[in-house]
């Protein structure tokens, strides 16, 4: 088999799903919610089945879901984007990114990354043959060091690949970030992949796409998903916004990789990104009230927690209650000895790359508040 | 843009079914059923929908998918498939192809396969940085020459790719030819990749499974579509079945490329799969009644047709009629002046290589009698 991908360890997030089944944990690892998504949107999904539509939808997607992520790049960030040409409805953000990633890089490009970050970037990337020049946030702020990120780009680079709001992070990228971020790739002549996943899952601070600054428009692609924004992430439907040049390439990765998606989830996908602003405001809001449960619970047994502004996670420095044990030590101890299933951050760094940071660990707060309470219980008794 | 991906051209099934609307041509082009799968599946995909499972499956798929996988396998093969280690669900059989590629190849292997050949192969292969040794099958009775077949194997031969019953052939491969192919897979140490989505329809002879070969079982990988098995193209649900060692690699494939597949689909095709074998049987005759009817018109109308014992397609012999048009040029001008919608054969050739045949044209007879009694209708008037 593939030397590469034969000796990838199995993903982090089946590893602690798994213990957490065997130890009847709570699962505050795999980043998924535990109520359902709207029921309208379930119920559109379930009718649309029943009336001759189960057929190969358009390569592209369905023109509704197409209409649908265009109106919403409208309403939400003021881009105009043409549902023809400028939108594909991928098999989930995890094919956009690979299929945006095969659309832009050759063997032995570089690519640059922020760390910590998703477990599927470097894979995709190496499979194809580039190179990836990771850039490491900075605890306890998750500042972006510009040195560094200067140092990254250089006459090989051809993309960069941002997540914001980032997972495992939970940081949002502010203006200034964004402007040097823009300005490099600019200057390099590269693309920007942005994953945007939680782009409607932030806190009090507003998620500025890096599509939408100057100069930027023309060389980004926008990752947007359903399962995210809907709470629905069994469905696997996601969407790329690019300009027309580039999202007739990614079509055709595409076309190879996975063809079409189902038409009936797109049709309810179409229907639920056209709800209105008061679906997104309460998503969030209750997202948020989430989050500070699960904070100001992490504080009291003592953790100091890092700035988490969007997604679906908070990241807690363990070094107080860990007592020389590495992340992932202690995430497993906790997984065993609590009952609570979290994700060592230190699985979110190049394993070819140095040392990542041991005393951090990620909580997942899109669970019911009653479920985090019971964590925070659980997490106090054994700690 | 990826300079390979940027210069393919738009796959021929999006040419031909959008001239086939604008020209309100019968489309007999794109393979897809015009009626809609069992309802008993579709209406377990609703209730499905309705159960609160619709968050990430897991990565390999759902068990009750996987097991009607094994079961399935075991009922039409006697073969014995391990649900837990053996099956990877995929979000149709054009990722599983991908993916069982990307769990072998390494850039520079070779890779045999057959032409005329399904549109992804070469690409997906290519992307891959591997190389294709091509081998044609010869018309009039797409016979499988032996000699060829041997050259194309060598040491740096690392798989084949296989589709039988074959698009866009409609040839079912018979034990001698699988029996040779396996020989060269052992002797060279190699890999099959079996795309065997028509596996279920076949008109009066078996459909052998490559992996059914002595020496075969450790090296193939089996491809099966819900789409074909179930006549709902558009659900994107297919599943390999492979010996452990490969299919935990083709897991991580599929972890990088897509990672999951909608849950309440996977428990609709887990109920399609345990369907009695008079199910299979109904569709495989009723695709059979449709090929008759459709290869008996034609040649009335004067094509000679090639062979076709399965899937969903026939090939005829344009000559009589083309007058010295090319395939593609015959193919234009039927669904300008006959609104009928077929594929040129040539599009199945390998653009790189030697000029393929220009007479052929591709029929799908996967639609309702009366539609196809219509398009032999306006194929007589038009000719
Ligand atoms: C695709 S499983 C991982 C889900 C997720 O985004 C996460 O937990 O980080
Ligand atoms: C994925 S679109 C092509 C459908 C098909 O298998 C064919 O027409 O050959």
């Amino acid at each position: 088999p593939n030397q590469y991908l034969a000796g990838l360890p199995t993903t982090i997030f089946t590893i602690m799903s798994q213990l957490a089944v065997k130890h009847g944990a709570i699962n505050l690892g795999q980043g998924f919610p535990d109520t359902e998504g709207p029921q309208d949107i379930i119920q559109v999904a379930a009718e649309a089945l029943q009336d001759g539509r189960n057929q190969y939808a358009p390569l592209t997607g369905l023109p509704e879901l197409r209409e649908a992520v265009a109106s919403s790049n409208r309403r939400f960030y003021g881009l105009e984007v043409d549902p023809a040409t400028e939108v594909v409805v991928t098999s989930g953000a995890t094919e956009a990114l690979a299929a945006c990633l095969m659309a832009v890089v050759e063997p032995g490009d570089e690519v640059v990354v922020i760390e910590p970050l998703y477990d599927t970037y470097l894979p995709a990337l190496r499979l194809l043959g580039a190179v990836p020049r990771c850039v490491r946030l900075q605890p306890p702020h998750w500042s972006l060091p510009e040195a560094e990120l200067r140092a990254a780009f250089g006459p090989k680079t051809k993309a960069i690949m941002l997540n914001s709001p980032m997972n495992p992070s939970g940081k949002v990228f502010v203006r200034e970030e964004l402007e040097l971020i823009a300005e490099l790739v600019r200057e390099h002549d590269a693309y920007a992949i942005c994953d945007e996943v939680y782009e409607h899952l932030t806190f009090h601070v507003k998620h500025i796409p890096l599509m939408s600054l100057p100069g930027m428009r023309e060389r980004s692609m926008r990752i947007g998903s359903a399962g995210k924004s809907f709470s629905l992430t069994g469905w696997k439907v996601g969407y790329v916004t690019a300009p027309a040049a580039l999202a007739s390439v990614v079509a055709k990765a595409h076309q190879v990789l996975v063809f079409a998606t189902a038409p009936n989830l797109q049709r309810a996908v179409a229907y639920g990104l056209n709800k209105d602003e008061s679906y997104y405001q309460a998503l969030s809001s209750q997202m948020e009230t989430q989050r500070d449960l699960l904070r100001d619970g992490l504080h009291r047994l003592g953790f100091e927690t890092l700035p988490a502004d969007g997604s679906y996670f908070i990241v807690a420095d363990i070094s107080r209650h860990a007592e020389g044990r590495s992340d992932v030590e202690f995430a497993r101890w906790l997984v065993e000895h609590a009952g609570v299933a979290t994700i060592p951050v230190s699985a979110f760094y190049d394993p070819e790359g140095d040392t990542p940071p041991q005393n951090l660990v990620r909580f997942a707060f899109c669970k019911k508040p009653e479920i985090l309470r019971e964590a925070l219980k659980r997490l106090e008794k054994a700690l």
